[in-house]
């Protein structure tokens, strides 16, 4: 039997084109004679235009055009609301050049493209654009509140969306309560900060009537779609390339940015590849962020920690547009509950416009928010029943033998009921406790203060929705020359290493190292049926759409081989690239079944035993090909899941603070996480740990701050904080394989599992290790050293 | 029900594009960077290459690059050997370019590559290469004979193959004969002279990785498949193009050209792209001819004219190689019985090498010239016994209940028996008697006579193997936004209305307008399994591979449509681009279709309800997509024929001749065909017409001219006398239509029907013409002016 290579840390197979430089980045494709864009951005929050003058821009020597919204056409129009949702009210979307009114600093007012891109920005200061400023209001409360400047004139209160949803009866719930616990829970914004920013370019060719689009887009297929449909052109003479792209994080999911309509536009209008590579400054206010929620939680207990009862209401900084439509709010309200089984649940939000940069899924999307406000009840809860953290989540835990674990009525982004899968949280908790040396805790806690730094524990459970639907799709197709596999998907990566466990799933089916699989993915033209890479889906929906094919290619192999080697299919064997008889050296390679399933034989292929028949000169009985076959060994499949797969993970960490400094350093971090079968530890390790890393920047760095004229005070690599390597601590990684039983792989998500907890683990520790010193509660993430030293002097006054 | 396009005289969809400038042939496609390229090409029949000197060629301005065989590596090799067959003695391919000897006139010796075609002209001068000539035997039969100078010094008596086929007991019937007629005919070489040369141009990206050849070739998958191997490229990564190329005739499905092997080869090595466009002049030496046969045929008849044996022996001239193999000699053989039972066959050829360009099919492959031998020799036979030439034919027929007609023991192309599939011949030959007007033929003579000419009537019977397999495939899709039908199929056209008769097929069931489906062919990146476009196998494989999927298609659309209808499947009726229950005003539209079978929704989607639906956010039961199902509506299917269909068709003519001028005119010509059901009238008429236009070039007009060295003596149009528009009779043509039972749109091909038999029918008229002046026999094709001066003094000096 081969050896399997799902489960194997197998390599990497791209760190070898990607570390010698080899990638192929939107800003590597160098066409011809191709022109650049560059974008006049809105300066004010909220302005009305009250005249563009682009003649001097125009006449600037290298400008080819010069496009405001009256140059666009029909492509004056909002750009798509892609999730329609009941709840919303209000729901808002950005055209691709603005119109009368601006909506945040960044907002794309015109376009230039000249002959380079410095030429490009010159003209852009050409344009003379009159604004007349508007008074705004930027703190999301205060946006909410009552007598707010409005970011929509017709949009009242800045309700963007409005949405209650109730699992059980949280009202009894509450009524009957022994105890109820109530904090609110503030998470700032951040953004996705990829190493590459956007990117597109485009290419009109006008004698085939086809337009290629190089777009560093998670959602390539989407994006083909919606551009066939703008430019009235078949789908068929659209493709859409997402090649290397340096880092998504969900910025590069939505559709569309004003860009990737604009450029294109211009390709076709100008009949020259146009390139738009967006810089740092573009990416801080022209691409998507997200967190900032403002979550007001309680709890309802029985005297003994038994929570009955949830309520929370939050309100959501959707900025100044809503193209995802609640999808935030709702991932962040479905998950509220976290690992606990809760039967009472009452969750409302209001989605809210602020004068800022739009809001769309970030790596997490939601889930830090929500984790942070039930993990940070679930310490107070602990805490005023005077019990042990551990103990309190232990006693609310949703057993193994629960699964599914129903929660109607609050509506999933699959539009079906909360469900969760399958799962083993208590396990996690002990693995946890024990991994983070839970027993030595008070030793560590006393060495510390020895050294005069405090030491505290933080904890955080976290549980994440994963591998929603609708579908994806596999192709799988032998290279009848060399016996390469070839495996194409509709989704593109962004570094998540598609392309190694996507050929580990089809070697373990056709027998042949991974190595020899090829997996195309971001490209239309490679197969082009299939949603986008988000929201931890490809694993699962990908990864076994792609099993499945490979699972008829294997048959169609195996038919084959047995009729060449004229032995039963029960005693075919596929290993080491080849179809062998069980028990004996007979075999024929991969390379010669492809060619002798298929009918023709093409001049010099190297596995034909003639090497060069064209037309068949051979007798056969019937038709060359039987009715229903098809030639070769190539097979196509779907994975559709029922529901979304559910992930989950328990961190902790061992926390110091200096109390001086307010300087807060990890002294150990363990992650406890379960993703369903593991395709390879390695990358489960990457995307744990890379995950982490974001949530680290959520917990104690990263925050997009706005000035009261909703300026942005730190939209640079300079200003803007993120953890570095040196910031981040070792991660001890503990596997758990709890398989999904909604899928053959029995796999689940992963992508953003290393984010969600991190922020609840890390302030929790900050909170233990400073309770000492009166400090009280930590419930904004991220916490900085001047919130620290704000605490302890409160706590000082205090006592 | 809807109106079935399939047999209505639908316009040729391409036409309004041709025809207004908007084609794009390969000489349109306008690379940046592109160099171009040139040959220096033998002057000499047979040489050996004592040296080449390239330095000065290298040296010259803007050259960058100049290949001899030395240059090439490891494609230094024999081109292929396409057919391989037992009865190939020394079979012999060309390489890229000459090593050592040269033997043809136009043999490709090295290749430059400059800036510009100018340059790369005037640096192929440059090239210093020291031929030393030798001798050579030109005539086929002096090739066939002792004492011939050898085109390959180890290929004996330049016999490439030898082939002896025998069908029932020959010699047994000849024996118990009460007659035999013997004759000899000849037909002599001619060549494609389609309106564009051919042309390859490739790009390199070194980026991807990834090879775009556009070749004006009849088979680019098969173009592909030998790239790919050659370059050791894996096949998903060469992209072969065929766009819209003028006219093919067989002549552009010869794989590998040197020049499609070697201009790839230049924009992989200089990183450029390059493109070659064939001129006039390289067209007569550099691309492949047909023709030249000598065949000794004997039929053995009973009193009354029953011919029970028949043998042939000819001679096949294929030139300097013979990289088809016996293909034409196969094909000239297998079909040399025609319409006729005859039950005893013994037919015997020997294909040899000439030093000239080398042989390969060109429409009518071998037909014209058996149908001129078993014709010929019929007319001969009635003459000999005093029979009408009709009747001989009559009582010879194969009657209409006795297919399938095997012939065991004559193998086809498609390496089974001969089986003819149905037909009705002595209908085909009383339509073609009335439609000539048999029964005024005297008074037409005398008429004539009055004139001062000589009126003959000209008659020819033809069969033709049509529809080789082994397969072709057929991918249908209907797009979401606007309901259009993409047809892809992996053929390639050069001019045969594929575009038309394929929507046609799709459109009757779909129910939408064939204006509305739009055929893409000729790209491997739009579908890449399939051989080529040859031997009248269009409409059988790819038209019944179409037909396939579409049915699929069309059961998919009518099940979604029940479902989105909430009817009854039997109740879905297709019709104006619609679903709709029958006999309501209740329809879905295609688009719609198309749309809602996609569980995901695009931005912008006209045909979706919700414009702008990205991920789903409503209910559903089980999966989006339901196990088994594929998103879409789209369908792939094969056709692969058990055996080949035979069209057949009788050909008459009235042909006046002017013995003082010894000039030939045709009053009447009429054509009565039957190639099964017809797709479309128009397109068959245009197909019999162009072929007829080709096949009158063979009677009367077009040789390939030789002299004794070997040198061509009319390359070019200046010399070569084609028909023009003005040489063309008009047409009568009578459609029958006996469906071919083998497939499931009962069509025969129809592409080289008109070709065959014009020279046999010109031919017999002319003699016919003459015969009261003594003229005697004509048994070779084409019969120039000189050729009756020469008869008709012959008749005078025997009277």
């Amino acid at each position: 039997m081969a050896t399997r290579t799902f489960g194997a840390a197998v390599q990497r197979n791209i760190d070898d084109r990607l570390l010698t430089g080899r990638g192929h980045f939107i800003d590597d494709i160098d066409l011809p004679d191709v022109a650049h864009a560059a974008f006049a951005r809105s300066p004010f929050a909220r302005a009305r235009i009250a005249s563009i003058d682009a003649d001097a821009a125009r006449a600037h020597p290298g400008v080819l055009a010069v496009y405001t919204c009256e140059d666009i056409g029909h492509l004056d129009q909002d750009l798509p609301l892609l999730i329609p949702h009941q709840s919303l009210i209000g729901a808002r979307t950005q055209r691709p050049l603005a119109r009368d009114d601006v909506h945040y600093v960044g907002q794309t007012v015109a376009m230039v493209v000249a002959v380079d891109r410095y030429t490009a920005e010159d003209a852009v200061r050409l344009i003379e654009i009159d604004y007349e400023p508007l008074p705004v209001t930027v703190e999301l409360e205060a946006a909410a509140g009552e007598g707010a400047h409005l970011v929509h004139p017709d949009v009242e209160g800045n309700v963007a969306a409005h949405f209650v949803q109730n699992s059980g009866d949280a009202a009894s719930a509450f009524a009957r309560a022994d105890h109820v616990t109530k904090i609110t829970v503030r998470v700032e914004r951040s953004c996705a900060a990829p190493m590459e920013g956007r990117a597109v370019c485009a290419r009109w060719d006008r004698i085939t009537g086809q337009l290629t689009v190089w777009d560093g887009t998670q959602a390539p297929i989407s994006v083909r779609g919606g551009l066939a449909s703008l430019f009235d052109i078949d789908e068929d003479r659209v493709r859409v390339i997402a090649p290397d792209v340096g880092g998504g994080f969900g910025q590069k999911v939505l559709f569309f940015y004003p860009e990737e309509v604009l450029v294109p536009m211009a390709s076709i209008g100008l009949d020259r590849p146009v390139k738009w590579i967006e810089d740092r400054t573009e990416n801080f206010v022209g691409s998507t962020q997200e967190r900032t929620q403002v979550h007001t939680i309680e709890l309802a207990a029985t005297r003994d920690g038994e929570v009955i009862g949830l309520r929370d209401s939050f309100l959501h900084d959707t900025g100044a547009f809503i193209p995802y439509g609640i999808a935030i709010a709702q991932v962040a309200s479905t998950s509220i509950a976290g690992p606990y089984r809760i039967p009472n649940i009452e969750v409302e939000f209001k989605a809210i416009y602020t004068p800022t940069v739009p809001v769309t899924p970030y790596r997490g999307c939601g889930r830090p928010q929500s984790c942070f406000a039930i993990e940070r009840a679930m310490d107070k809860l602990a805490e005023e029943l005077g019990l042990d953290r551990f103990e309190v989540r232990r006693r609310n835990f949703i057993q193994p033998d629960q699964f599914p674990w129903k929660r109607e009525g609050l509506l999933f982004a699959d539009g079906l009921a909360v469900c969760y899968d399958s799962g083993d949280y208590p396990e996690a908790l002990k693995k946890c406790a024990e991994a983070i040396g839970l027993d030595r805790l008070d030793e560590l806690k006393a060495e510390a203060r020895s050294r005069g730094k405090h030491l505290g524990l933080g904890l955080g459970f976290y549980v994440e929705g994963t591998g929603l639907g609708p579908y994806e799709g596999g192709h799988v197709r032998i290279h009848p020359i060399t016996g390469k596999v070839y495996v194409n998907t509709g989704l593109a990566g962004q570094g998540q290493s598609h392309e190694t466990v996507f050929a580990q799933i089809a070697a373990d089916q056709l027998g042949v190292d991974p190595k020899d699989v090829i997996v195309v993915e971001g490209d239309t033209g490679a197969f082009d049926w299939g949603v986008a890479t988000f929201a931890s889906r490809a694993a699962v929906v990908s990864g076994n759409a792609i099993h499945k094919a490979a699972a008829k290619a294997r048959e169609m192999v195996i038919e084959a081989a047995a009729n060449m080697l004229e032995a039963s299919k029960d005693d075919i064997e596929l290993e080491d690239g080849k179809a062998k008889i069980a028990g004996s050296d007979r075999a024929v390679t991969l390379a010669e079944v492809a060619t002798a399933t298929n009918p023709l034989r093409y001049a010099f292929n190297k596995a034909a035993q003639s090497a060069t028949q064209f037309a068949p000169a051979s007798k056969h009985d019937g038709p060359p090909l039987a009715e229903g076959k098809a030639p070769g060994i190539e097979a196509t499949d779907y994975y559709s899941p029922p529901y979304s797969t559910w992930a989950y993970g328990c961190h902790a960490a061992l926390v110091e603070v200096d109390a001086d400094l307010c300087s807060v350093a990890i002294r150990k971090y363990v992650c406890v996480h379960d993703c369903g079968n593991m395709i390879n530890p390695t990358v489960v390790e990457g995307q744990v740990v890379g995950g982490m890393a974001q949530g680290l920047g959520g917990a104690l760095y990263e925050k997009i701050i706005y000035d009261e004229d909703g300026n942005p005070r730190n939209a640079g690599f300079m200003d803007f904080l993120m953890p570095y390597a040196t910031e981040m601590p070792k991660v001890d990684i503990v596997h758990m394989e709890t398989p999904s039983p909604l899928n053959p792989l029995g796999v689940k998500g992963v992508g953003e599992a290393g984010t969600i907890a991190v922020p609840a683990t890390v302030i929790s520790g900050i909170e233990d290790a400073l309770k000492p010193l009166g400090a009280g509660h930590f419930h904004e993430a991220p916490v900085f050293p001047h919130m620290i030293f704000e605490k302890l002097e409160a706590g000082d006054k205090a006592a």
